[in-house]
């Protein structure tokens, strides 16, 4: 099962979630640097801002001109993040590829990320849906359904299966291109990652299922070889590891991108992805962010090499 | 297959891998207060020291009251390494429970750990059990036979999986009563893994398969999965990650006890061992190892918990 050589895709979100909690203000060319690097380096799809107020996230104030930036690479696939109907429109206008619209499984944590119950938050995401509709050049963009704290809610503790399987068949129910499990909090186990995942992809049929898994207790890659085993196939990284959990200071948030290509190719799926390309960057994210940890044991121990004395 | 509430057996390995390429002495009654703390979290099994030379491995020249100290604790079982069979006298005097036998799947690196062949390392495997055969008393003495480099080795390269299931093969029918393999420089991928411990697994039967991952390329917990999912149920932990690779400098090496216990019960297994005691030891080994980085995310993230603000 599962072990073949194939594709997996794997998701940039580093310029999203990475740093959307980072007050310092990261420049609009280094963005567009890392947008270039990546691309350059295989990866071949982005999530590259949020479409929240400025006043919130005052990091995505530049999306326009990122996402001009990342359309004009060819063949990149550009994603962005919305959590309600109000920015829709906007987010449509700005010709992306794909949008992420988030509804966490935990209502107490829906209500904390978006003031919306679940159930509001779904309302406006079938009014997401119908405005697609709308316009003939809208209708190419594909709109990801994410459950956030599918696995465990540092608000509410554990998280009923059966209230994220309900909030999947509503997705897809209203029309979303792909569904995605988020472990929001780091609470995931490659056992629960094994179960959830199996019995979401009884409900997808042909449908995309993807996979946004963090590392915060170390066992991401591990959710991540579980989500394989069972056939997910499209899973999110960001590039160091950047976006750390602001519950658990020091813990590592997002699995590591180039950790996460390095186990997929050493399995033998195919990525797309040259690892080695993707160091630079850290560079980069450490000159101008030379307070945020990059994680990351790919970086320090390089590929699997004979060593010559 | 594979994922019910069963026991898993974490054996503590630190005091012997983790300390034996460190310089810095160790004392003798922080040693010993290690296996305390250990004992009373709940380890069951802890690898003491190895019987090499005290020129070579000063770190161990204090064994025979390590042993002792071990011994006096109730239900704790006692291992040692041996690497040849000049020092299986003194072991088995030294009256541990078990001993752990090294032989590399890679000629090049078995000559260079311990100057043999690996045929020549066999032929003393043999003769050390028939030592025990020849004192009552030495009978209880259980022998594993471990396999270092069984997923790659940094002087070979690659190495033949028929390779490292022809030793296991001998030494089962040398009469061993455990086989281990272990991920000497942290070359496997969950795929090695998940391939080469089925293959075990069809050779051994009843007898004790147990493995020894590292964690140098980030990897060591989703191979960990891996072999859990095939049915292996006996692993290696380092308490902080202690014993890096001497070839990657910062990468971590052994996989850390605490996250590997910190998984194990995530997935509804039973070890025994309660964690959040294992987490005073890391304070202890900093004191006296200053310089050694510990490694380890439950240990920095702590438990899955809800957040009272």
């Amino acid at each position: 099962m599962a072990m073949n050589s194939d594709y997996v895709c794997v998701r940039e979100v580093g310029l999203r979630d990475g740093l959307q909690r980072i007050t310092v203000p990261f420049p609009t060319e280094a963005k567009i640097e890392w947008l270039r690097i990546e691309a350059a380096a295989g990866i071949s799809s982005i999530e590259v801002c949020s479409f929240a107020s400025s006043k919130v996230m005052p990091q995505f104030a530049d999306r326009a001109e990122v996402i001009a930036a990342a359309r004009a690479i060819p063949g990149l696939e550009v994603c962005a993040t919305i959590l309600n109907y109000r920015r829709a429109e906007e987010a449509f206008t700005a010709d992306v590829d794909a949008l992420n619209f988030v509804i966490s499984a935990s209502a107490t944590h829906n209500m904390q990320n978006v003031r919306r119950t679940p159930e509001q938050s779904m309302d406006e995401f079938r009014q997401v849906v119908a405005l697609r509709s709308s316009r003939d050049q809208w209708r190419r963009i594909k709109l990801a359904g994410c459950i956030a704290t599918a696995f465990g809610c540092t608000l509410e503790g554990s998280v009923d299966p059966r209230r994220v399987l309900s909030i999947a068949e509503q997705y897809i129910q209203a029309g979303a291109d792909e569904v995605a499990l988020a472990d929001t909090v780091g609470f995931a186990s490659p056992k629960q990652v094994k179960t959830l995942f199996t019995d979401l992809l009884a409900l997808t049929g042909s449908l995309q299922v993807s996979a946004h898994i963090h590392d915060t207790r170390g066992l991401g890659l591990a959710n991540v070889y579980a989500a394989l085993e069972v056939g997910v196939r499209r899973f999110d990284g960001s590039l160091g590891g950047l976006g750390g959990c602001p519950f658990a200071p020091g813990a590592s948030g997002n699995i590591v991108t180039e950790d996460l290509v390095f186990m997929l190719e050493a399995c033998g799926f195919e990525t797309g992805v040259d690892v080695e390309k993707l160091l630079p960057l850290r560079d980069l994210i450490s000159r101008y962010l030379p307070d945020e940890d990059l994680h990351g044991a790919f970086a320090r121990a390089g590929p699997c090499r004979v060593l010559v004395e």
